[in-house]
């Protein structure tokens, strides 16, 4: 099967089981509902859940366990893509980005108000833990709840002020500041604005399928490579890329005056920084997921891909 | 000892107790982590974490098992505030209530800025489970994991859209609408946006002490008309009360337009209705958490207070 092929049918897939843990768009807070839902199916790549089910599939695969699995993955791949959301629709908000597009559609807060926005957020956010908590229904016996609690862990520590909260606020304060803020927090943001998520995915997909301590280190290492050189590529294809296939203005980062890899270091340095970073990441995937693991071609998409 | 002696004490170690789990204000996140502490230290009757720790002492003396608690309640008790504190600083912002004092102190997003304040609420939401998980360590056993992941499940569904988060959807909806809403939804309000996490602190006490599934729905009840009786005696005192001993202007719901139980069915109406929850919750109380449960004098007191 093609590689593009194979990645349209894993999206379907994954669409199919995200769609499962939507709330129902009824009773009084129907609006706060109908906001989240907005918000989760306004498309996107689902490259966290999807890279999650990857990582659990290929360790099961690795490990000799491959009819192993179960539909433990399957809260966890909700939670992560609920949060990715919230943490989207809280950053356009007009005190934050002020973006009235993303994706082509309308923003939450226009469509929805500001207020309700935030709830949305909100809801999304606590939500992700209602549905992944539904993981432990899902144990066939104490391995598995332990693995569990471990995933949540990780989950937690990935999308909080250690992790992707942290990140948002070190961005906040570097747009202030622009060009004067130090490498070290340029590097700050992008490893926990884009790549905690992407480690977290990695990593929940290998303890679930059982991974010990050291191999969640290299998952670890490996995630934040993909991470970072994902958000230096979405950098770069802000400057070089062609509009109607990016499906934003090239050169808003520029307009916004948003510091990135690319207006620090130079186009040049970015590309080999991208480079380095995704020749890292295919080796350690080769030890920990297996030589024919998919994360290895969808790992190379994400990084040189157009849009 | 007096109840009122009683209660500072008991309030004090809860403050030791809730300091344990502050996030250090270090790093390049350092402000998100200052503004998360900012409000969380802004004093407050710590309610719902006292609840909590009665619910859970109450419950083992009356099973029998004094002497068998264990620390496994401290993080659930530091995450049930961060909930309420996240919820107060969403709540303050320019798009929502637009408060600039609350507690005699500025609000988050005066002091720390718009954008900084909705990623303090943020924070404090995923820290707030960052923190519950961690009471997975301190489990003796399978049965003790088991009661965690139950209390888990309790804690974030009373947080979110089927609770406060929901309440606080339609009291946001419910101000655009003044007297117009119905009384279906202006009960939906108390019972979600104030009386859930009341709910939720006395029915995690009680699981984690091992109590049945048939006990968490008498504490579900008990904790729904403290709650409710608890709102509606804030409602009256902002008609009734003393500036200097309530701390915010008498009449602010008045001057905000907001509905409550007293704008609806006048104020005696409102007494009766104190008086009956308050009694039906006693009964409960008595039930489930013992004749002896300091818990009893602890709702009267809130049910009574001038402030």
């Amino acid at each position: 099967m093609s590689f593009n092929r194979n990645l349209s049918e894993k999206a379907q897939q994954i669409e199919e089981i995200l769609k499962e843990y939507l709330p129902e768009e009824k009773g009084f807070q129907k609006t706060v509902l109908e906001a989240m839902n907005y918000s989760f199916l306004a498309g996107g790549k689902r490259l966290r859940p999807m890279i999650m089910q990857e990582a659990y599939r290929s360790f099961l695969k690795c490990s000799g366990n491959e009819a192993g699995g179960t539909k433990v993955i399957y809260p966890f791949m909700a939670a992560i893509e609920m949060i990715h959301t919230y943490s989207l629709i809280h950053d356009d908000l007009p005190a934050m980005d002020d973006d009235d597009y993303r994706r082509g559609r309308k923003t939450n807060h226009v469509v929805y108000g500001e207020a309700m926005a935030i709830l949305a957020g909100d809801g999304l956010l606590n939500f992700a833990y209602e549905t992944a908590i539904k993981a432990f229904a899902l144990c066939r016996d104490d391995t598995d709840r332990l693995r569990v609690s471990k995933a949540l862990e990780i989950l937690a520590g990935k999308a909080g002020v250690y992790g992707m909260v942290g990140g948002q606020c070190v961005d906040v304060e570097a747009e202030k500041k622009g060009l004067t803020i130090s490498a070290e927090q340029m590097a700050f943001i992008d490893e926990n604005k884009t790549a905690a998520l992407i480690e977290a995915s990695l990593m929940i997909g290998m303890v679930l399928a059982g991974a010990s301590d050291e191999i969640l280190q290299e998952a670890e290492r490996c995630g934040s490579n993909i991470g970072i050189a994902f958000q230096i590529r979405d950098d770069i294809l802000d400057i070089e890329g062609d509009e109607s296939v990016l499906g934003k203005p090239v050169g808003s980062d520029e307009k916004n005056e948003k510091v990135t890899y690319v207006s620090y270091y130079g186009l040049e340095k970015a590309k080999e920084k991208v480079e380095e970073l995704s020749e890292e990441a295919e080796r350690i995937l080769q030890e920990i997921a297996g030589e024919d693991s998919f994360l290895i071609p969808l790992t190379n998409w994400l990084i040189d891909r157009e849009k």
